[in-house]
């Protein structure tokens, strides 16, 4: 077969990794199932709910409900669902924070809602003053970011529960690329710390599960009802997942992972990845950049265009914040080695740069 | 690790099969790729253009546009959308022959459309003069089902085209299912067919592909505009696609089976399925069941209640139509050997059945 599979040595711009190995075993053994019609693939359906139990237990909760979805774009689009279908409101609309990923551009989208985007603090948090401006009474969900896709940044989670109380709508929190970290942090960000209803967090990320292994986990179970439709083919009879065949390899490996890695494993490759962040900022800092202090394992810093091509050039896989500074997202395949090698690069590209002006 | 994925030698029920060597062997191989970050996985995303030239191949485009989804349900949501997001009207409606797959009940429920529902003619195709009565001004799509999930049955997508060009709307035809069979038979259901607009088909049904293997492909690439949204972080621009990370294992498994497979495999694909089918139906049709005739591999026929129990419980895994037949899809996997171990334990329940009564 023609192609090869791209190389990790140089991706320092995916919030994906590569799949540990009881991940890749996992996901290698279940390819073939179907957790979307549990009546027929039933072993890969009690790994779901063994799957959604260990979500539980990192983000604090003893009875969770949710499921393995495609990914945190569909857990996203599926929290606004149901934050939709269940308002009051002909009109709803959600309230987020600037820093919140496109997908709730599409989910606004997809769903026909209003999405209210409000600004940022000068820490690339949200403004829960400015968040509480953008409420009104057709206000459904109020969004948190716990590790934020440009700065790695967690979002003030209790307040932002609390805003969502005080004008009656849900409060859902993006942990999708922070909930494996987080833990072992001292942010309050889950549902032990704060009254959220919904929450992404996606093991195919910093889970290291394959993909496709997002996840979606509620406080209440019967926040789903909002979204059962009949399943008449199939011996089960709703469902309540954006997707119909679902991957039986991303449920699987999630599964496994967790249970490998849960709590140990993830800890030393949070020290792991949160070490290589920091040593990387003070490289470049060094080096006379404006680095943004990685307060979670993701490392943003300002270049110019001309470095950044090189860059690209010379096969680093980055990629720009919106306003246009390089993002080093330390992922658990990037080494110190890997790091070093970059560093060296930058090095060798700004003096060639120097040399041609 | 525990659990066991489930073995296919009693599966009856699925659309999906086992992958085809080449398409397993792939999936393995770019199980850690995403080509929704096609600036960062270069391979995979140039594996997805093979895909969707495949996929043209198959459906009678010379340039289709199209992209590698989840599966069936999100490229009929997606068809949906790009109804909708095109649509004059406020309020749009899509109207769709009661034969069609419960996911255009989740499209209408995530899109805020109104799903208008026909009913068939007596062989459970779609009526296109009910069709016709249930469009008006405000139809944005037509929808034809080339395989329905319960029957088998192509609906006569020529003239669903017509009546979508005199209303004004577009035409999307579902042929999750069917389009890796249908080309070997003689029915008219694709694009060099009909003036149809978009179509769902699925490699990971029977095109024998790895889940998430889904196809959305359109006539026009520029149907896809309605759907995109910008990607700030990401190298490239805009994203179009419902989910965010996708699945490269999905990809890279498509472009690798449909190389290796069409049009040659495909055809004893479809001829041994046909006959295993026609096999089947004939052998519960000597035993006085009432069988509907398989148009293409499926097998739907009337059980009691107490007879569907009992092959559930002795390991079967069969699901039933609305109205209550038990269905046989005759996928890849599923053997004359398995057939005939059935059909004896049929006859065993049967007897048993007798005996008690």
């Amino acid at each position: 077969m023609r192609g090869q599979p791209q190389e990790f040595d140089r991706v320092l711009s995916s919030m994906c990794t590569e799949p540990h190995p009881v991940a890749r075993e996992a996901a290698e053994r279940f390819l073939a199932t179907n957790p979307g019609d549990p009546a027929t693939y039933q072993s890969v359906a009690e790994l779901e709910d063994e799957a959604i139990a260990g979500l539980g237990e990192i983000v604090g909760l003893d009875d969770p409900a949710g499921y393995i979805a495609s990914g945190g774009t569909e857990a996203n689009i599926q929290a606004v669902r149901i934050a939709r279908n269940r308002a009051v409101s002909s009109t709803p609309n959600v309230v987020v924070p600037e820093s919140a990923h496109f997908s709730f551009q599409k989910a606004a989208d997809v769903l026909s809602v209003e999405l209210r985007v409000a600004p940022l603090t000068d820490d690339w948090t949200a403004d829960v003053g400015a968040m509480r401006r953008f409420c009104d009474e057709d206000t459904a969900l109020v969004v948190g970011v716990a590790g934020t896709t440009e700065y790695g940044r967690v979002d003030p989670i209790p307040e932002l529960a609390d805003l969502a109380n005080d004008v009656g709508a849900l409060c859902h929190v993006d942990a999708a690329w922070g909930g494996f970290i987080l833990p072992f942090t001292d942010h309050e960000w889950h549902f032990g710390h704060a009254d959220v209803d919904t929450m992404t967090i996606d093991p195919h990320k910093m889970g290291a599960a394959a993909i496709p292994a997002g996840g979606l986990v509620a406080r209440d179970g019967e926040l789903f009802d909002a979204l059962a439709v009949d399943t008449p083919y199939l011996e089960s009879a709703k469902q309540a997942t954006l997707t119909g065949t679902r991957s039986g390899a991303g449920v699987a490996s999630a599964a496994a992972v967790m249970a490998e890695c849960w709590p140990d494993g993830y800890r030393e490759q949070y020290e792991r990845a949160q070490g290589n962040a920091e040593w990387v900022a003070d490289a470049l800092a060094e080096r006379g950049f404006d680095v943004v202090e990685p307060e979670l394992p993701l490392v943003a810093v300002p270049v110019s265009e001309e470095l950044f091509a090189s860059l690209r050039e010379a096969g680093w896989r980055v990629s720009r914040t919106a306003d246009g500074k390089l993002r080093v997202v330390c992922m658990p395949h990037v080494t110190r080695e890997i790091l070093d090698s970059f560093v060296a690069d930058v090095d060798r590209l700004q003096a060639t740069a120097n040399i041609n002006t």
